[in-house]
């Protein structure tokens, strides 16, 4: 078994990669519920839903959240009754925070619901909450603490970052069925897919289960690299590595991970540094601009992951 | 002041008449809401809807329910997810629903909440639901008790009808607007629309301080009667009536309700039995095909109101 690690979109389009490669019993799909919350009455599971999304080939593209197809008459409505807005919530995505948000008052776990909702929508590979209980990142700014949305979507990652706290992490357990898969011993690699550090895979770890299983692991664990030259492909990675006073560079992802990474899959474009650092490299095209690409890289991943790779330089 | 006690359909059609001849500080307009429901998490209230989009002009005119200008992606998305979609929800809909449910949640009132939807929407006359409290009408069947929902809507009223229950309405108290307007004694009459006597007028007598003030009244009450021809306009009250045991007719209607009505309006149809009723009757075209008609109703209404009308036949 193989398990990937994930936040949003970069993990998702790995995840897509990795099910496609993969038969579904090979592969387990952890995502961050550090970015949940609760809105207009709703749970709301961003992280979840666009991999879900992303699985099932309902994501949308232009976007980068939320669904294809999708219509917008809710919102509109909504703004002309006078609503909040700042989040936007499709049509069609709707049906899934208000199935979920039932479902969770009618006391079924995340898990659960999850799992219900994936094969609802024709995807065959486990999608797991990293746990049932809920964890809520908090941004720590110069402007004040921030909920994740806040500081995300409202405020578009403008504030400056000083640090991030993960609430609930502490006392978070992760699944019945993680649990499972942990005590069975029955793990080739995890992955940690090209997900911000902070805010998608930190929260992750941060969930003490999932730490003492990987500080106890007998398995490899290969992460590709979020940044590329010295950009975050998507989102605030780079712009929050700078503000808390490092470079945004794979070489300062590496150790900001330390020995919990064994092997980088780092872009070609970051080649020369593969010698400054310590793991393993892979050195590869990383950038999953459609479908094929991340089929590629998954490909790339798993027989980095398998060799226990030798040092490489592509 | 006139205050207009309303169901659904029949009712939000004469209150449009009633708006268009009354300015907002002569009119209120008392709502239903024991066929309220919680439904996938959401707290509806289809009369106090149907009553503010008609007098917004957003009522669908085909469906007899909900908006105008609505689209289903929600629904359909639903129901490919394997959700409840036996009470259908559009898109726009949904908006209200979500937002009363936000509202509800924050320890607002019921009778606030509308008040800022309807205003949102542009209705200037008061629209109040009966009470801030839940009460919830129960249906007594054949096939045991029903929910109001679940008779209506997903059984289509097939069930045979042996009686109803109001859950909560013994102690539900009117909204503290009411109550002051009840006490201000500042009431020219009352007029109960043609709405199902069982389900939409009688749940909304069954709380205690609405009887206790219109049996102690100083103001005519008049009455539009739901039944024309011996059928009901729209809705099983004449179906009800059969199966309580009563015929579907006007003077049945006016039996149900004795001394509580002073004067009813009926329609040209039932002219003819004008003289078997106990209280003053005005008989004129009740049916509200039309805005126009809807208006020209109101007019006979409220001038029978106001002359204590003479007993007449049209």
């Amino acid at each position: 078994m193989i398990v990937a690690l994930a936040g949003g979109v970069g993990g998702a389009r790995l995840a897509v990669g990795l099910a496609t490669v993969l038969p579904p019993d090979a592969l387990t799909i952890v995502v961050n519920t550090g970015d949940d919350f609760e809105h207009l009455g709703m749970a709301i599971s961003p992280d979840l839903d666009t991999v879900m999304y992303t699985l099932a080939g309902l994501n949308n593209p232009v976007l980068g959240w939320g669904r294809t197809d999708e219509t917008w008459s809710f919102m509109e409505t909504l703004a002309q009754l006078g609503g909040e807005t700042w989040f936007r919530l499709g049509d069609r995505d709707l049906a899934v925070h208000v199935m979920r948000t039932a479902a969770l008052a009618r006391g079924e776990r995340l898990a659960d619901i999850t799992r219900a909702l994936t094969q609802r929508l024709g995807v065959r590979h486990l999608v797991v909450p990293m746990s049932d209980d809920p964890v809520r990142t908090v941004v720590l700014t110069a402007q004040g603490e921030l909920s994740f949305q806040d500081y995300f979507v409202r405020r578009r990652c403008e504030p400056v970052v000083t640090g991030f706290r993960y609430d609930g992490a502490a006392d978070a357990h992760v699944p019945p069925r993680l649990r499972e898969l942990f005590d069975s011993g029955n793990i080739e690699a995890v992955v940690i897919c090209p997900s911000n550090p902070f805010v998608s895979i930190e929260p992750l770890l941060a969930v003490k289960e999932m730490r003492t299983w990987l500080k106890a692991r007998a398995f490899p664990v290969v992460a590709v690299s979020p940044i590329v030259g010295g950009h975050a492909i998507k989102g605030p990675a780079a712009k929050m590595m700078r503000e808390l006073g490092h470079e945004s560079s794979v070489a300062a992802v590496a150790r900001h991970y330390g020995n919990l990474v064994d092997g980088w899959v780092i872009d070609q474009q970051d080649a020369s540094v593969a010698t400054q650092l310590d793991q393993r490299v892979s050195v590869t095209d990383t950038l999953m601009t459609d479908r094929t690409k991340s089929v590629a890289l998954a490909r790339v991943v798993l027989r980095f992951a398998r060799n226990r790779a030798e040092r490489s330089d592509g």
